[in-house]
């Protein structure tokens, strides 16, 4: 963590928002030394509590994704399955979630209830309970429809225990699946593009996956995260930075769907930086890392899974991502806001 | 609770967010029966939960008063006692917070500090630790500079347990202070009218005082609310219907400042029917009302505290006031939103 980081923009931008570079600065040059007792560790998905002696995680997001309906999923799935996935890759299988809807004046009642039925399906399928929630409606132009956000408890998965900090040069990186497909199947639904293409969001529960890996390796998993927001590289960069360690990736090994690539050359994106809500990243101990990734392609949804890349000394602090033709690039966090809203 | 309440609204209105009559119709006829397995329990202020053997409440509430600040508080502090509040009236003492942000995209950046200033000094001065949280940006013109969300989990308070199903005839209800402090500070902090009072919001957490309440008389208690949005006559409506009792308010008992009881007869408004957000009801058990009302009065901040009324078998689901004349009237829940976005 850059501790000597200082937020100075003047004015909140879609960019502080994006989970990139941005969002960085903002949380960690403003707004978590004004929270947080303890700037010593690195920000995880979900915190790590003791409750009267029992420990437990908990995690919160907004959703604020436009479209709220898209090939896939909606708002009301995704708020579900980010915090049950937020929680997974924190080692910790999600016991209860809390709800809170913004609405804007005039919404249709037809989609407030088409979302909450969506949020309670998610729930069950992640076999996580809805303990309570809280409405507020604000005027007409006040909100974009509806804004979600959810809070979840969950509690810690015996055996597993995450830190960058116990990332080590030679540990191998895990990939749960293809990449890309949440951000760019939101971003055509705008339809601001004269794009099509057969694609739909990832977005599921990725504890079934999570704990397959967890049964066969758990010790040695040393860390996991959910590339959401900023993508893949944006969630190594961190790693990369929070261990002190260098990144390196096989392109070849990374799995992009053609129609997610196409979009992508198109559009002067780079699939690494594209969000995903159905995916995750671990870092095994390298003597775990191949039964971790056998376990992980038997279980269901997990037949994707790929080992992309390793941990080395150096370049410290870095991504490299080499590439099919034998160089190599480093690869940096999201900067910007290329695609707003996509969760 | 009506079971066969319907929600049949083609849009969502602001009364729909304001806590009254029209909030009660969303959650119960749409939102609930969707969302919650138990339909039977009445809905509290904090759900209770086991997690691996450890009791725990948990609570949520999204916050988009207007303006962000104003006399005696801001939507920082706002966020963090309402959520402590939630969680003391369910008998818990807050333990951790989450906290999200739904920014638009423009907001300056000192307001976002200074929010984020007022809250972690509220969370300090409630004992609470501020474990985690989100931001999010949408563009300008879809939120009202921002909006915040938090999330609390708390301990149960040793000794209190409250239901609706335990009040009797014969049992007392205690009020901390005066009422409408919160509303009417934030309807005159618009400047809509031509208005002016000498008046702050009550924002505070009321934890010292339920637990003040709780070691002088902790089985005593039978029930507790936060009179919020709606009111005290909305809170107490609920504790009727879901009770099956009358509940008889003295209205000279009822503490409320001149410039609260000027406002609501310059502006047609019950003063039991206006927001607040430092003050709390209970129900006690007859043997322990006086012992209790006494302990609150003797806590730093409860001097103001009274017994206002009492359960009685009759009528039925109903809350009535005395007035000072010797008459009595129904009071209702709050119907449509005389003042919307008041937290």
């Amino acid at each position: 963590m850059t501790r000597s980081m200082r937020f100075s923009d003047p004015h909140i931008e879609m960019a502080h928002g994006a989970g990139g570079k941005a969002s960085r600065r903002l949380i960690e040059g403003l707004l978590a030394p004004i929270l947080f007792d303890k700037p010593s560790e690195p920000l995880g998905d979900a915190a790590l509590l003791l409750l009267n002696g029992t420990a437990l995680a908990i995690t919160t997001d907004s959703f604020v994704v436009k479209p709220l309906s898209f090939p896939g999923g909606s708002i009301g799935e995704l708020a579900v399955n980010g915090t049950v996935n937020d929680l997974a890759v924190s080692a910790a299988r999600a016991e209860a979630l809390v709800v809170t809807y913004v609405l804007e004046a005039g919404l249709a009642t037809a989609i407030l209830e088409a979302e909450t039925r969506a949020l309670a399906r998610a729930a069950k399928c992640a076999g996580v309970v809805i303990a309570g929630g809280d409405t507020k409606v604000v005027e007409y132009g006040k909100a974009d429809q509806m804004y979600v956000t959810t809070c979840g408890i969950g509690r810690p998965i015996d055996g597993v225990v995450i830190s960058p900090s116990s990332v080590c040069p030679g540990d191998k990186i895990i990939l749960s699946g293809p990449i890309g497909d949440h951000g760019i199947t939101i971003l055509l639904a705008r339809g601001e593009l004269d794009l099509e293409a057969d694609l739909r969001s990832d977005t599921r529960p990725v504890l079934p996956l999570v704990e397959a890996l967890a049964r066969a390796s758990g010790p040695g998993i040393r860390w996991m995260r959910d590339p959401t927001r900023g993508g893949v590289a944006t969630a190594l960069n961190e790693l990369a930075r929070d261990c002190g360690l260098g990144i390196h990736l096989n392109e070849e090994a990374i799995p992009v769907r053609d129609a997610v690539r196409g979009a992508c050359e198109l559009l002067g994106l780079d699939p690494l930086h594209i969000a995903n809500e159905g995916q995750f990243l671990a870092v095994m101990a390298p003597e775990s890392a191949d039964a971790g990734l056998e376990a992980l392609r038997r279980a269901p949804g997990g037949s994707e899974a790929r080992m992309i890349g390793e941990v080395r000394e150096r370049p410290q602090g870095t991504v490299l991502v080499g590439t099919r033709y034998g160089g190599s690039r480093v690869v940096d966090m999201l900067v910007g806001d290329p695609l707003p809203r996509i969760c």
